[in-house]
């Protein structure tokens, strides 16, 4: 294989209750990058052109397409390197991933090149790291779905569990035009968290991921609100407790900021009921006069692949 | 109906990584209550006996059984009253929802009297209150297995979502012969948990309950251990860690303190590994020379029911 082309969804990070530890894949949108191999230039990875609409990152090193290739290829006995072409379809500072698709894309194309090395379980460590080195923190809970699609539970230790269930559940997605710094987000949190609120979450994200398990809607109606994140969020998304309040009273299962934000999403239990609330949540956010974008899609069932 | 006896299995509350929120119930032990309408005595409740082996609650108007069936019975009108005989079949101090389960089971044999005004969940909450009126603290993650059996998951607010399983999950026992005040081991939780226990703790949760749902073995051999409540209470329960340990070794899929302690649980495959797990978390205690019973059970599919 000379050269290879990888689309990788946008994700969720931090979904609802699940702080940290669930993710999952969005149809769309996402990253495409394009990986060529050149002769003689052993190991090296260049990043030759970026594009896309909006403010793009820099073709630099510090890209986390770069930092991923390069982690693939650390250590292999290679006479080749690698120019990488990548898309953008996905803007940055949004909360959907944006920096971890990148690199889930370009460990992809690469790996490929390279004859498959590394397993999804090293690809998500290498992608994590990535993000880690390009953004100050690491988030296996965006850079694992959109590897794997789905829901994904990420383990202490790095270990995954992908979360099959029955259901075709959908995503209503309002993304403000405001940025929002994944290190600002993080900064917000408080060192811990009360008793009280620990117990919430968890009985909240056991009833999420059992549902999930026994396909059963009527309990995936019961998850409740986050309260390790989202309390300390909330104020950096104006109109935030109006467009979630939107959302609900429209039907969705339930709904959150994603990642550090400021996409806020819904989950919901059909394309229909997606369609509904993401036309409340827009015009919650038109009633507050803030310019967004609204979409919804279904919950990718593949993670990032050869397009 | 003039008389019924009701049996309410003992209940395994935090299991594992559940703090606060996950029950479950047990076959064996349990209390059993005879509840008998007495005319003329509107409203009035009485325990007339206890019996049972071992140190025994006071037959008096604190004891949770007779203020479960006084709040059952509050409110309606009625001129009969109730004498109660408790039979205990089941520790006081054990961490095994022992208070609960006289609760429980005086609640049911009494909403049966009444003609079953109550609801389960009405009967979770008026249980779980009397818990909190005789220990100081309400255990709705006891009170709520014991009365719905299996696995039960409360949610704040008190709504009760039981998690069914395909999986025929037992459970080894260990309860080394030393009384642990459920007061002196609230006192050991820290009032707040750092943020990386707390996303350890929820994606452990989370493993758990979606393996019952999706009734995935090899998923729960993937629960990890409570950071929230354990480490902060292993050490009021000399050798804990040993069996634990041994617990692991022997092929259980988790262990950990069953409620407040100072009983061990390990939750296992079936009843042959429950068997071998047993054993050898009874060899671990005999090795540090600590007096204990040991046991197995299947979980209980049903909860309180009349005998």
């Amino acid at each position: 294989m000379e050269q290879v082309t990888v689309f990788a969804p946008a994700t969720i990070g931090n979904v609802g209750p699940g702080f940290d530890v669930l993710g999952l894949a969005l149809e769309k949108p996402g990253d495409t990058v394009s990986a060529r191999r050149v002769s003689g230039a052993s190991g090296r990875v260049r990043l030759v052109e970026v594009t896309g609409d909006g403010e793009l990152p820099k073709a630099d090193e510090s890209n986390t397409a770069v930092v991923a290739a390069k982690g693939v290829l650390q250590g292999l006995d290679i006479s080749w390197g690698v120019d990488l072409v990548l898309h953008k379809g996905l803007p940055i500072g949004s909360g959907l991933g944006s920096s971890g698709a990148s690199a889930v894309a370009a460990a992809k194309a690469v790996n490929l090149l390279a004859g498959e090395p590394r397993d999804e379980q090293a690809l998500v460590g290498l992608c994590a790291r990535a993000e880690q080195s390009a953004c100050g923190a690491a988030h296996a809970d965006n850079v694992a779905p959109g590897l794997l699609g789905g829901f994904v539970l990420v383990q202490p230790g790095g270990a995954l569990l992908r979360l099959h269930t029955e259901l075709s559940l959908t995503v209503a997605l309002v993304r403000p035009e405001l940025e929002l710094k994944t290190e600002l987000a993080r900064a917000c949190l408080p060192e811990a968290i009360e008793l009280a609120d620990v117990s919430h979450n968890l009985s909240a994200l056991a009833a999420l991921t059992y549902g999930l398990g026994a396909g059963d809607l009527q309990v995936l109606r019961s998850v409740l609100d986050d309260r390790v994140a989202e309390p300390h969020r909330a104020h950096l998304i104006p109109g935030f407790f109006q467009v979630k309040e939107a959302a609900m009273t429209a039907g969705a299962l339930w709904s959150s900021i994603s990642g550090a934000g400021p996409t806020l999403f819904a989950v919901c239990e059909d394309e229909q009921r997606a369609q509904h609330v993401t036309a409340a949540m827009s015009a919650a956010f038109e009633r507050l006069g803030q310019a967004h974008q609204a979409w919804w899609c279904k919950v990718a069932q593949t993670g990032a692949h050869v397009v």
